[in-house]
């Protein structure tokens, strides 16, 4: 099977915005067997939009499209293939209730224009849309597969995922089971990873193995294809078990988990408080974690103290301690680190403090960073980093850095 | 002229790449004035490499390529179009010259196949490379305008930027000036938004107004293309300011500015101090501030304070309101502002407090969201958000409302 992808929206054209939707959709079709030999972007207009449908359709078995779905006149996905492929759009009364739900929960009135995006392709199956308000759909008619997803990633992915994904699955109607497995690392560069691999990388056929790295994380994807579940987890613990023998030690997570799911679930697990003092940092560290749920259960809270006289005043860093070794040392961080665990009774204290750039902070370059652990039995546990002079990807690093130590101080217990 | 940007590369119809060239390219060829209708990418195979070409040829006069140019057999853009519009491929000797140089300079021996990364469609404008080997291209034969630029974006953006555009815009001859302002808006939905200047999108012709949506923001982009930048402005301020008196009180910023921005400027610009203690975002507030270079100016520092206790115990907030009132309410958030406020000596204080989700917290549904805000003569405000039971959709649109209410708050002063 075939595919193309159709992306509508005159912001990509204008270069406003980059076209991620046809990379993950892209993906999650290799995954299932699917060759995609075109991406296509359109803007929006209704009859430039119908040439790229029926060029698709001369093309390719599958056509999937993200974008234009929304209540607003340039919004014409669905209007251009329902006249194109000759039917109706109807109005889908679940589709429906749910944006009345969403305007009412809002507390803002739902202008007239909103209940365009509950009308869907007579005849398809509708894909329901938790992130959002417009419907995706799934509409075959015997010579092609029509897949209409929303333009917001966050509203196309997860819609892919959870919707469109075993629907298409079923309608491949393969009889074979396809099992994917994410190891997720952090600490090792992608290189180096696949140095240390790349025999298996090799050989792989069943299953395959995908390495990926992004901000400063590799991910490897195992997929194994075989006619049942079982047989298919066991070619994949298998090529697990290999490949966590060669780079076990940089191992953090499986699948969604993230550097600090991770690390929530074992404080968790261990029945551990935590609290952060955060100065260049100044909360993306707690941020995140709280980006957990269940969270409350560990974080009791910490304190953000951005200039020196914040560190002195409300955490009670000594004036010495920073006269004598600057704010940018492994000393401010050991007494930052120790003060929020005083004040916040917890089992753990985290610090981070540091020169975000892309100025020199206190006498220290760019991306010179300091992060102090003190553990339960008061073990402290220092690190420096030196790091860019990017601000944002620094702060960042710094945070993500934080919980691979903790995950491995944790792991090690 | 109207473009068509073809980008050529396996990786990306597999979804293991993003293809963010497109996205330059367009927004460089949008401040050219040049139209581009569609994207297209297509995989390493000559075949459907030259359908691509031939398609783009029937509806674009410039096509421009990114990718293929490279040393290995999978790279054939330019062997693919030389065949096409029946033309050679000739030695540059300058690029071969650079490319043995860069052999050197690493000190390995070049292998024969990084030869042919030299060759050039005869005829050509050859575009230099600053950041690799393979040269670009800048070809016409009368009908069609071909612009070759190699994959990797640290290698095409600086190729276009300094070689291609002043090539291509010298070649467009235009003796006209296209100028593009952007108006950032906040607490208006798209479709309202669309729906109060709905006749003058209707009626848009010069300068145009396009609207985009993103994260709880819509943006109007408004361009005008003239023979003079003045006039370009001029044509510009009046749009704006028929906007504005429509939507003006949802207006925040302009081009690159963002909440965070918009904010972080007018402390500074006035000479306030600010700290926050934080709840349910947990120090996403003082981190998004952060996120701006200079923000010591104002930001002291802040508390996150995510139990009960914490607020009792390291803010000061006196037990009897959270017993009387629970920890989701005006009263605690006000006493949370006035805390912070009081311990970091700050002009400003505010406090977030909430049930983040997805369930529900202290009896208030998921997405129940109180913000304080105590000024520097002591007025509170307080706002109740009702959002939805999306945790950390919640979390990110309560500090974008409370970047918006400090905003107006500090706009109005």
């Amino acid at each position: 099977m075939n595919a193309e992808i159709i992306a509508v929206g005159s912001e990509l054209l204008l270069g406003q915005i980059t076209n991620t939707n046809a990379r993950y959709i892209s993906s999650q079709l290799a995954e299932l067997g699917v060759n995609v030999y075109y991406h296509t972007v359109v803007g929006d207009n209704s009859e430039r939009l119908r040439q790229a449908i029926e060029l698709a359709e001369s093309r390719a078995d599958l056509i999937v499209f993200s974008g234009g779905l929304g209540p607003t006149k340039d919004d014409l996905t669905k209007e251009t293939i329902a006249r194109h492929i000759g039917t109706e759009l109807v109005m889908d009364e679940t589709a429906l209730t749910s944006i009345e739900a969403f305007f009412q929960r809002i507390n803002r009135p739902m202008t007239e224009n909103n209940k365009k995006q509950a009308l869907v392709l007579d005849g398809c199956q509708v894909l329901a849309n938790h992130h959002g308000m417009a419907p995706g759909m799934f509409y075959s008619n015997g010579k092609h597969v029509y897949i209409l997803l929303p333009g917001p990633p966050k509203e196309m992915e997860p819609m892919f995922q959870l919707e469109a994904k075993p629907v298409l699955a079923r309608w491949l109607n393969q009889g074979e089971v396809i099992i994917s497995h994410v190891l997720r690392f952090y600490g090792i560069g992608e290189a180096e990873l696949e140095t240390q691999i790349m025999d298996l990388l090799e050989a792989q056929s069943n299953p395959t193995i995908a390495p990926l790295a992004s901000d400063g994380e590799v991910t490897l994807r195992i997929t194994a294809k075989t006619s049942s579940e079982e047989e298919a987890w066991g070619l994949i613990q298998q090529t697990e078990k290999e490949l966590l023998s060669r780079v076990g030690n940089y191992l953090y997570g499986y699948n969604d988990d993230s550097l600090a799911s991770s690390t929530s679930s074992l404080l968790i697990d261990k029945g551990l408080t935590i609290a952060a003092a955060e100065s260049l940092t100044a909360g993306l560290f707690q941020s995140e974690l709280a980006a957990i749920p269940g969270v409350s259960q560990t974080l009791v809270g910490g304190v953000v103290t951005y200039t020196a006289e914040s560190k002195i005043n409300q955490l009670g860093v000594s004036k010495d301690i920073i006269d004598q070794y600057g704010v940018v040392s492994a000393e401010c961080a050991t007494a930052m680190a120790s003060r929020v665990k005083a004040m916040f009774k917890t089992d753990i204290g985290v610090a981070l403090t540091g020169a975000a750039g892309p100025e020199p902070h206190d006498n220290q370059p760019a991306g010179t960073v300091w992060i102090a652990i003190i553990m339960p039995n008061d073990d402290v546990v220092t690190h420096e980093l030196h790091l860019s002079d990017m601000r944002n990807t620094n702060r960042l690093r710094a945070v993500k850095r934080t919980f691979h130590y903790l995950i491995q101080l944790l792991s090690n217990n």
